[in-house]
């Protein structure tokens, strides 16, 4: 019988996350009761949500527990089910941490139809990211046709999903992206119209010439002095959804914002969302992210790193933004 | 035939505003023009959106002119009316500016009921100010009865009806006002549940003490320090209308806002807006603020200054936060 590989919650980062926060564990199989399933993870997800749940302070969930697997979503193969819900060799996904194999109620697994997509879709495009980039866009910041929509980090799961949805709805979607490869990728795979590369140094010049009719619809992964540069850009009545802030989480102190007065001036709407407070707007998400799919309207590139205790190396490496795309542990 | 006296707006401050910054100036009596109506106004509203006009920046409106009458609302008495819709000896608000006559279109005026309230309230709860507070509130942030609102400025025109309001809908109205004398009009006359003194020292303390259970809307009119304070303690889904940030339009260097995250993490509403924008508004607000200061829900004092040559003092000594309620200058 194999052991289960897991990485635990070691320690609490200050400032910077380091491989040292975590530690790679064996232990026994998990065993499912009745109503649960025993699962082998064969993807694990790592997104940028995750370095919050390390910090003590309040975040929008229960943060991750010291000694604990970390938390994470999943895509896997039922090896055993005790609900009628699933059977043996079901492809399912999850959030079961960031372990090899995990047992949970059947409720808290998603059946993933991997005739449509690859079961790692399911962790991105069609998953929590897209579904996060989907509602962000439509549901938050409610871009109208022709109007320019800047996303950050564009290069990323969620990034690449907002700006691609903007074009579909008919608008400019402008990027931002750090390094000329990525915004090739963004431009050139993604379709975006434009993408700014903030690591050349001409931010506020290159997003002028990028939005030359301003921003009406700022989609926020980044926050810092980019953010701060954005909002000065902004159009009267736009909108930002503020999905992240990934250049903050491991600061110790945090950038300050300049251009709050924006925010007046312009009388923008800024709102902060999490995906997980709106799940009844995940089944039609969902739907339209799959349709897009197959229509090829929609386009992903991942990210893999192989073997679970690469899992800290390559999440350190996604907040630093060394990843294209979605980022993911193939664990098999 | 009596001099027209008139405010000039002389010339563009840098940081602080100065009484140099404005030139009093006599001229003929202006003309009414067919369609027109001539005005001897009684009353001149002051209002912190001026300073934001004198800047040569981007703002929500045009700024004021240079070598021009300063703009401003006004209620006074018809003199001459070449308009069927106002004759001789009615009363009316428009923004005529700072001077002692204007003429204007019979449109850019409205009749005013001193039966119900003296005409200088036209200029306060029942005009301008009463409308932002009734708009922020209730259209922009929509808290809940029960919930716990914060206001800035308590003791200004538009803080104090803000928190007011909240009170009838039944929320907890916490103000925050600098001074004693201040937080003890809006506890005392204005009906606050509690209000925290920022000029004692303790803002942090204060707040948490008068808001125990978190802060749902931020009614916000100052901005800078004391708001990132207020944002560091909102609640998850938590709503901020912003009015106005009147500690920062005389600074050549805007505070930087620390608690961005805040919005992240509490997926708060932020949103900016002006009381012009919404004009459908407009009658709905007023017909509720005058049924709610006739069955004596609202209350309001006004700080006034004698003479139009007293206005620029009267103005700065309005932005330093000396007056108490709304600030009017009396012309005749």
């Amino acid at each position: 019988m194999p052991a289960n590989r897991q990485v635990l919650f070691a320690s609490r980062p200050r400032g910077w996350v380091s491989e040292d926060n975590f530690r790679l564990v064996e232990s026994p199989l998990p065993v499912a009761a009745e109503g649960q399933v025993l699962v082998r993870n064969h993807w694990l997800s790592l997104d940028p949500y995750m370095r919050g749940r390390m910090d003590a302070g309040k975040s929008y969930a229960k943060g991750a527990e010291l000694g604990q697997v970390m938390v994470g979503g999943t895509a896997g193969e039922v090896l055993e089910s005790k609900s009628p819900k699933f059977k043996t060799g079901d492809m399912v996904a999850g959030a079961l941490g960031w372990q090899e194999y995990g047992a949970a109620e059947a409720a808290a697994l998603t059946r993933i139809d991997t005739s449509l997509a690859p079961a790692s879709y399911y962790l991105g495009i069609l998953g929590m990211p897209g579904v996060t980039a989907w509602m962000g866009l439509l549901e938050i910041a409610q871009p109208k046709e022709g109007e320019t929509v800047v996303v950050s980090a564009a290069a990323g799961a969620v990034g690449g999903a907002a700006g691609q949805i903007a074009r579909i709805k008919g608008c400019r979607a402008v990027g931002i992206a750090g390094g000329k490869a990525k915004c090739d990728y963004v431009t050139g795979e993604l379709g975006f119209d434009a993408c700014v590369d903030y690591k050349a140094g001409r931010l506020q010049a290159d997003l002028q010439a990028a939005a030359p009719n301003g921003i009406d619809v700022c989609f926020e992964n980044v926050g810092g002095e980019l953010f701060d540069t954005v909002l000065a850009r902004m159009n009267p009545f736009s909108r930002i959804a503020l999905c992240g802030l990934v250049s903050q989480y491991n600061l110790t102190r945090p950038y300050a914002l300049k251009n709050l007065r924006s925010v007046l001036v312009n009388r923008i709407r800024m709102q902060g969302f999490i995906v997980a407070d709106r799940f009844d707007s995940w089944p039609r998400a969902k739907a339209e992210l799959a349709e897009w799919l197959k229509a090829g309207k929609l386009k992903c590139r991942e990210s893999i790193a192989q073997g679970l205790e690469n899992a800290p190396r390559a999440f350190i490496g996604m907040l630093k933004g060394e990843n294209l795309g979605k980022q993911l542990v193939k664990l098999v």
